[in-house]
């Protein structure tokens, strides 16, 4: 939503937010003395907690607001404030904004509601907000937000009642912040009260409420780059300005900034999707993981997860390459995690014999091959818990350890002592992850964590959490792939036939099945002769899409006459089911046989652009969705990547003494696809190439047919 | 493992454990004056709780233990005890085992460790424990367990150290109670000890360990009478007595007793399941999940997840028709909620429109249609809160309510006015399943609890609760069906031909493509005259089992010369692949087209004897691992519902415009090949009827090839 009118929000930076998070001076328009309304909550928090800056209240008939001195008017402000909340009706906040506009603020927090969120009065009244905004060069976040915290400095531009239960911690235990950034207020409040409760720092919170200005990508854009937060933890109920999010994400990356998120709900692409065939039937939230696992983004499926994985993310151990050592008193346990590990796809390699054969000497029952089953022996001896966790991250090499001591290590007796020995081999290896999964009262909980060490009561969500921190490693470590540059590509004004389609996409370099379109029988004949038979006949109309379902396609033509006889049949039958299509004759095509069947497709995301889709064919997209995306352009590797990430790769690769598929010759036709639509421009609202046969290795991987939809204008749809 | 030889475990009845568990004397024989010891432990804890019976110390060297009494020697016990505690080393258990015989005593809970799960002599010295045991009629737990606890009567025959941080709740704060049933000592106590921490009432803890005598199955089956608690957590590494288990699920079952269980672990079936061929892939780990199902149980995949259902299943609301109504303060929160819902089957269906249009009028930005939005307005106005959740349960009839109030319900300003207004209407509606997703200081949950709410800080916890709650309420409706007769059968010593084995299978009354085995190519040619071309053809051997592989199959055989020009290529063939096999000649069979292909099979589970699994054919059990399992012998309706539980299943029921298949054909063929399984005995290994080819609605379904697998002897491995 922010474009470059608005001045501050200019790529590539996202310093235009600092007023709005990070202000010296505050002014409260409609500020209230009583503590527990709208407009006097955030006075009565920046009080309490003490804002560096100058609180400025604006209020017509008070001379003081909460002992601090009121000011009559917007215009009577002694200084321009950094940043101004609104907290006055609906009605009263466009006159509010332009105010502060002609004062020369430059950033606003809307805590008013009733806009967009309403109805359609609502929707244009907030148009006028947001004109206003642009006119004066104003930042503005919401309407009808929470408002922001920022711990930091005591500023608390938030009306939220949560912090009757708590004030959020600068730091957590491990000295990690998390900043939250969330579009929904309470969700947000929400997160924090849970981190709060958990002793988890989050020092900051942005809740984007409306977004008529201000949306959750500059956000993450702002804290990508902030001093005050190490992990940043988003809460989403859209996207609106796709490249803006992307761009925030790259940010974070490249800072080494983990993103945690949740993207709840169905975005907008459902709509676009249902326009193009194949690939509408998996659907918008594959984009979403596609494109947040592209980011390096990792998205949590619940809000424990969410919490988990930021919470482990600010011990700040992201291992490029992940392995998981184990270490637990209960052998259950040990099969239990790895039955996680081994679901997420994180690595449990053995330990070394000669380490194990170590152990196994210092105590002898042990299973010390991993997970490490060390038996509640290892607490008769406390040196043995040093010894074996040593052991594991020294011989056993692993980037990430779990100990499962279970509520041994709360016991005042023992937790001293067992302190002691794991903080030794965790101080002299301090770029492990290390995990303890631990039943234990909160402060001593809080012991091991100041240790150096994350403490999770269930052994599963701990696993959850250390994969999670591989995938921030492999994301750091590896840069997003520079993608190759787009097409260069002319389409037609309007949906192109099959043939045309076809040529369109030959030209652009995908290999398509060598086919002649025959105005009549005799043309046909002569097709098929130059091809050599068998050969395919299929009706040529740009009026009908779906050929089979009139029974416009024959296969396997053998000869002359089958050829005549086809096209007499596909004409009658073109004729009956669609009386007032436009018929050009048919297609005959080489018949091509033994390739397997591909499905890959275009379809345009309203946030992220042209998206590119690859699965089987027929009942494996449809029933078994079994599908690949990808935002577009892309080069051949990440094509080859989603190819072999279906599950159904395997009938590519061998499988059932099938012959290897020329899996090569598909990831270029699927990457130039990709190029293709990203040069098409936004009248291309998708593609649809189904079949692609792919042959044996080295013979290709040819497009048997394909479809182009074009719509709209530049502008269009 | 309990067989009939112990008497007291002869069933229906599980009351031989009752001294174990509720005993009125405990001796402790190794007794020691020191808490912390192991042999101490148990005493100074039962002295702590106020064990209602006698403690027994035995101890040769001391007069007293901890100020009891103590006797030199089991035979100076001045009673018969009704259960001993043997704390001794490995190498004085047997004796005192022994001597307890001799006393007369009928329990003893085995802490002594260094046996089965040591090595092999430990194995031997077990067989030994278990002889002397069986010998005197001692029910025996362990040994290499940590015991058991009963807190209502003050028992704690267990050397756990957890109780250091507290002792277990008689009852939760709504007065549940949940058993808690686990192999693993170090994990039993791990559940304890978070449910502790929890609030969550754990009165009974029974840990198996090595279960040379006592298993899980008779523990679960005690609980299932037990009025010492409502619901059953069950921990399991491995199934020992398959039919002993599944009548105590059914016996708890029948008491409406839920039963919540994690099942680690690979069982032993991927070693049965490797010797058959199509069945083997998929493996153990679904028919563990498919006789779970079968018998009511939730089975949980994490420890959280096994807590989490326990603790709502204490509420003991289980509809038998669930549905789930949701008020949130947070759209996002809403739509996080729907989503999971969905995930799990769990519907929401929504308000009714008139109710919708009432509430509406109440705060006319909510959205009440389920979730039902009712913004954070609902505070302003504590009405409120009883009348969107009464019109949830009156009007909208939900049997499930979550209302995710985030922090709301936490301040102690709202929380006693929030209590009353959802008090009176819980208390009107106390058949629902009331949850608050609420972020709150413990004391505050506690409040909550006792009113009748379950408490959940993550709302998508709150949802896996709900959903299971709903599928305890089926398994307690609908009685387990009873399952058909085995059908009577006699098998052949050794593994049949194909087409012998084609035989008895049709024979038993499953319908076979009909085919001719032919020694001869004339009598091969006359076979395929009568069938009617096109035939198929195939090698008949009982030495080759896997006749694609060497060529041995011809399809689409179309003509007489084709039929004699086949019969010698497939002789060359396996005569070349197989020179030393025995060969019978060809089978010509008539070659069904137009089917869908299934496979179906038995495997015979260790554990669970006889287990059928159907799948669509080919490359979806291999490589989509789309199969379902049962235990045999089940009816027509079960086998339907198996074939129906595929994601393949669209591919029988009209997808892509095929024809609707005959599915109740190949239902009847399953139920049979059920059936046929149950009778045939130990001797049959595996069963594998692949392809099964499906025909159109009314053609019925018709095995196209079959392999039985036979070996050993009635015992046999």
């Amino acid at each position: 939503m922010a474009d470059d009118a608005t001045g501050g929000a200019g790529a590539p930076g996202f310093s235009a937010l600092d007023p709005l998070i990070r202000p010296r001076s505050v002014a409260v328009i409609g500020a209230s003395d009583d503590p527990t309304r709208i407009g006097g909550r955030p006075i009565s928090y920046m009080l309490d907690q003490g804002f560096t800056g100058a609180i400025l209240p604006v209020n017509p008939r008070r001379a003081t607001v909460q002992g601090l001195p009121a000011y009559a008017s917007i215009a009577d402000l002694p200084v321009v404030p950094d940043v101004a909340i609104i907290a006055v009706p609906a009605a009263a906040a466009a006159e509010a904004l332009g105010a502060l506009g002609a004062k020369g603020c430059r950033a606003a927090i809307m805590f008013t509601a009733g806009f967009a969120e309403v109805d359609a009065a609502g929707a244009r009244a907030q148009e006028e907000l947001l004109a206003i905004a642009r006119r004066h060069g104003i930042r503005m976040l919401g309407p009808n937000c929470l408002g922001v915290f920022n711990a930091a400095i005591g500023h608390y531009g938030i009306f939220s009642s949560s912090f009757e239960n708590g004030w959020p911690h600068a730091a957590g235990t491990n000295g990690g912040r998390i900043g939250i950034a969330s579009q929904s207020g309470a969700y947000g409040t929400h997160l924090f009260a849970i981190a709060r409760d958990r002793g988890i720092g989050t020092p900051l919170l942005v809740t984007t409420g409306n977004e008529a200005d201000v949306g959750l990508a500059e956000v993450i854009g702002w804290m990508a780059t902030a001093p005050e937060v190490d992990v940043i933890m988003a809460y989403a109920e859209g996207i609106k300005d796709g490249p803006r999010f992307l761009e925030a994400l790259a940010l974070a990356r490249a800072n080494r900034k983990p993103v945690v998120m949740m993207k709840v709900g169905r975005s907008a692409l459902g709509q676009a999707a249902a326009q193009s065939h194949t690939a509408s039937v998996a659907g918008d939230d594959a984009v979403t993981d596609a494109v947040l696992r592209e980011a390096g983004v990792v998205r949590a499926r619940t809000t424990e997860e969410l919490l988990d994985i930021a919470y482990a993310a600010t011990q700040k151990v992201y291992p490029a390459v992940n392995t998981l050592g184990v270490v637990t008193v209960s052998g259950g346990a040990g099969v239990l995690i790895s039955d996680a590990a081994e679901s997420l796809g994180l690595l449990m390699p053995p330990m070394p014999q000669a380490a194990q054969d170590a152990l196994r000497a210092k105590i002898p029952f042990s299973s010390p091959r991993n997970p490490v089953d060390c038996t509640a022996h290892i607490f008769n001896d406390m040196t043995l818990v040093g010894d074996f966790t040593r052991s594991m991250v020294e011989d056993g090499g692993y980037a990430s350890v779990i100990a499962f001591f279970t509520q041994v290590g709360a016991s005042s007796t023992v937790a001293p002592e067992l302190r002691r020995h794991l903080k030794a081999v965790r101080d002299a290896h301090p770029d492990r992850l290390w995990i303890l999964s631990i039943v234990a009262p909160v402060e001593r909980l809080r012991e091991y964590e100041a240790d150096g060490f994350l403490c999770f009561e269930d052994p599963t969500r701990a696993v959850v959490a250390a994969a999670a921190m591989g995938r921030f490693g492999q994301a750091f470590a590896i840069p997003a792939p520079e993608p190759p540059p787009a097409l260069e590509i002319e389409l037609p004004d309007v949906t192109p036939t099959e043939a045309v389609a076809k040529q369109i996409l030959a030209e652009a370099g995908i290999p398509i099945v060598e086919e002649f379109a025959c105005a009549d029988a005799e043309a046909a004949v002569a097709a098929a002769t130059r091809i050599g038979f068998p050969v395919v006949m299929k009706i040529l109309s740009p009026d009908i899409l779906h050929k089979s379902e009139i029974g416009g396609v024959l296969l396997g033509v053998a000869d002359e006459e089958a050829v005549r006889a086809g096209f007499a049949r596909i004409m009658e039958r073109a004729t009956a089911a669609a009386p007032k299509a436009r018929i050009e004759g048919v297609l005959v095509a080489r018949q091509i046989s033994g390739g397997v069947e591909i499905a890959m497709g275009i379809l345009r995301d309203p946030v992220f652009g042209p998206v590119a889709m690859v699965a089987l064919g027929g009942i494996f997209i449809e029933i078994f969705k079994d599908t690949a995306f990808r935002r577009c352009p892309f080069g051949v590797e990440e094509a080859e990547t989603m190819i072999r990430s279906l599950r159904g790769f395997p009938l590519l690769d061998g499988a059932r003494g099938r012959p290897v598929a020329d899996v090569p010759a598909l990831a270029a036709a699927l990457s130039v696809l990709s190029r293709f639509a990203a040069g098409a421009g936004p009248t291309l609202l998708g593609v649809d190439v189904n079949p692609m046969l792919v042959l044996p290795a080295g013979q290709g991987a040819w497009a048997a047919d394909a479809v182009i939809e074009i719509g709209g204008g530049p502008h269009g749809h």
